[in-house]
């Protein structure tokens, strides 16, 4: 077991828990074996929008529906997303098509409002050494998807996620989303490595964003692919019928045509291992 | 005059306002061509470690006492601070000495009680980019001292400004305490081109904290002196009379003793340059 | 087709060139849909032990052997390889086993000794822009292995490889090992990510090295997994059969047996895809 | 005294040798209490710019003319340098007006050429760990100027010097000159908190370029003054006079008026320090 000393977490460790965490989201088991994968627009921007998509990422095998209500945006002129308004029309989605849903807090006075429209709810990279905000959210017993810091490390982000765990909330999904890097072509480096790592460090599962992570549409699907043979729990994807005109992130997301290559390519790489062989970590570490 | 195609600011930059923005600290001005030191410990720790530090750092020349209350922790298991005990230490020392106060807030919930106890809100690393605690500590009409985000770009940076600004609050104070790098002899990457760079994009004004910044006492001098060279507006220094035993950040704070020495190395400093050549930017773009 | 405007090359470009360029290593193919794996010790460091882990690899599948006989080591006090007694050994082995050899070219006058030992001339991280170095060994018209330097952007090391296209020789192999940043639970980072844009950027085939990327050996299975999943070329992997006995690298080494382990788990993953399905561009630009 | 536990050097430690060392450059001094300041093009172009450059730079006060004849390049299409042709125009340059030369050796075969012209060898950042090269060029005996590395930390750099103290040679300066992070608004960022650091850690004299530092014209300045502030040993700073026109580099060098004005600025900044004051370790570590 690799030992780490003066290490700012205990309750996340491997050390502490040696089985993997599975989370349940609202019936979908996110940890162990399996591999979810979460898809969705960027934001919600409409009705419309969202259905469509949601129909289509259902329709290709997504099992949670992901969509943004509220955007942080680096500039205040961008738009900050439906807000209320969106939270409803997931709620919508969510009870017509039967997909749980994820969205992001933002600010902690939205909490009820959040937790009562959402399956899991997504801390996002802004927010990761947020405390407060991670300490209400993990009060709420719902199950919470924690992205890495833009600019954390295994060790600052395992800590982030013991500040819930702390709570009584064991119900921890991770999920890397590219780190910054003096490489520019890509939005961010999605840290692969440190994915593996933390499984090893953690009993946490743990997903990949391969859409923040890359930052280019190009790239989800390679990426996402070696996210699977990786081992990691899953990923989650932005998908828009009209990329190139999202009201975000349209660069990064890929067509319902596309998501369905991709869907179809995971089913047939899983054949390829044998039970828990993927995720094997006794493997690793004997 | 540089040039930013599309960028994600105006209120706060030059081309928008071309003289220099100057805050007033409770009647301690920065900005234009003044250099204020802001100095204290990293957390209140006791009413008399507080008193002590504070009536030496005032003995030597420093013009805002510098405390925190609430302490953002990697670890939650490490010194989370006095909180409201702290706030109610910072207030008497300010009653009784006549320093300004600089405390941070974590908390959006805590905005009335830190507004009340400080004369300029800090807003930390961690939480440049939580937006609703930027546009609520706008809307107290308080002077706002915002920390660079340890990834952010300076166009990421002068956007939390712009949050800010939209507010009607023009009263920040950018403070530069270092980046992340792959260096990690040093704690963080002090980024001075960047603070020389900032003075060129916008009219704010913006110092340096070195303590955070290097994370190693004996690099605080060196780098005070060079953060008054360059241009800055000021620095924000940690001070504890017994480093080894502080409760947090003991590694990068300085004695009072060696505060007093760095103290009047700047004031002979200041006779190098004449009235306004130190923060000259015509010269720069001429 | 993606654009990038005023670009420092144009020979390495998908545009000038649309079909993969497959590079031949004594027979061995490396480029289009098949994925070549290379491996052996990090460093000669005796005629049993290279003799004992080729054997190895090549019984698990291994393609090309790797093996270090001159050592770029950051301490001048660290063991700088075996030399020309090292390429003696692997010209051995070569001979023996059937195996083609690659190894590093640290100074430019060993380069007739080196071009005459090595079926494919690696160029190290720390040489990437060492032009002379490059255009000199381009000139023996041997294939070269370009390793991407740790703090080179996709198009500093698209520029580097430029320079050996220049001189007349199209035989490059790209080879990401991961960059430097912040994080450094890992000893680098794979920048997975970037090996997927360099694909769509050039037509020159694109390989992993996973024990340099991570520096951890239980990371290294599977980031090879990784690899072949992302459409990568192949992967170069280090193995030992005492890692803890190493004279370098040894932290990032794995065993015979798991190496073993890891050409099963590769082979099987290859059912995944139908022809060119792995590796298709068309599908990422479409 | 700062412990480091294996590091990669000896002889180049403030532990192996107390007092500074001072660096000979054809009679001016590098290290202990002196700030020199190196100028000139960042390339040769032809034998009217050097001389009138240098011309200009020696009367504002520049005790060494810096220029490049070979010119390491991310792009095998820009202007690669005069080569010989540069390093004559240098040696008359030198002849006329008394100026020592820094000029940076790119090949080993091009030692003798390059040794015999210059009175300071530069190795570039590209090939800080180019050890044939750093060992060879120790070996003329020449003093020696080390570029640090873009991503290579405070360790790695001084590993490097550790080659040439190796070969007997102790006149090393080492140059800081900026370092690959993720902030691109500048073309580098300068670690000046790793030149205080090395300070500490070294006997060596160390110096800042703000030029390719900053890649930009308007932040050369205050960080020149930055630097002196800091207890650098000196500046090493791009002039020329038509900077829109140059062949390289034309973004980051500053006119010889702008030059001149620096010159009186670091003039006057020596006033505000006692002997010695400037450049105390004692008080920076007692």
């Amino acid at each position: 077991m690799i030992k780490l000393s003066a290490r700012p977490y205990k309750l996340v460790s491997r050390e502490y828990q040696k089985q993997d965490t599975v989370v349940d989201v609202a019936g979908v088991l996110i940890g162990g074996d399996s591999f979810q994968v979460i898809a969705g627009p960027c934001a919600v921007e409409s009705r419309e929008q969202l259905f469509t998509i949601a129909q289509e990422v259902k329709k290709a095998g997504a099992t949670i529906l992901r969509g943004g209500a509220y955007k942080p945006r680096t500039s205040p002129y961008s738009f900050q997303g439906l807000e209320e308004e969106g939270l409803k029309l997931l709620a919508e989605v969510r009870k017509e098509l039967g997909l749980p849903i994820v969205t992001e807090l933002l600010d902690i006075r939205d909490l009820d409002l959040v937790a009562s429209h959402t399956d899991i709810i997504q801390i996002g990279a802004r927010n990761m050494q947020n405390y407060s905000l991670l300490r209400e959210a993990a009060c709420t017993g719902k199950p919470i998807m924690l992205k890495r810091g833009l600019a954390a490390t295994l060790e600052e982000w395992l800590a982030a996620a013991e500040y819930i765990l702390q709570e009584g909330n064991n119900q921890v999904v991770l999920c890397e989303r590219g780190i910054r890097t003096f490489e520019n072509y890509t939005r961010n480096t999605p840290d692969l490595a440190g994915v593996a790592a933390v499984r090893v460090l953690s009993h946490l599962p743990v997903i990949i964003d391969p859409s923040h992570g890359s930052g280019r549409w190009f790239l989800v699907t390679p990426l996402a692919r070696a996210a699977y043979a990786l081992g990691a729990h899953g990923v989650m994807i932005e998908v828009h019928q009209h990329p190139s005109e999202a009201l975000s992130d349209g660069e990064q997301s890929i067509t319902p045509a596309r998501f369905s290559r991709l869907m179809a390519q995971l089913s047939r790489m899983k054949s390829a291992f044998a039970p828990g062989e993927r995720i094997n970590l006794e493997n690793m570490l004997e």
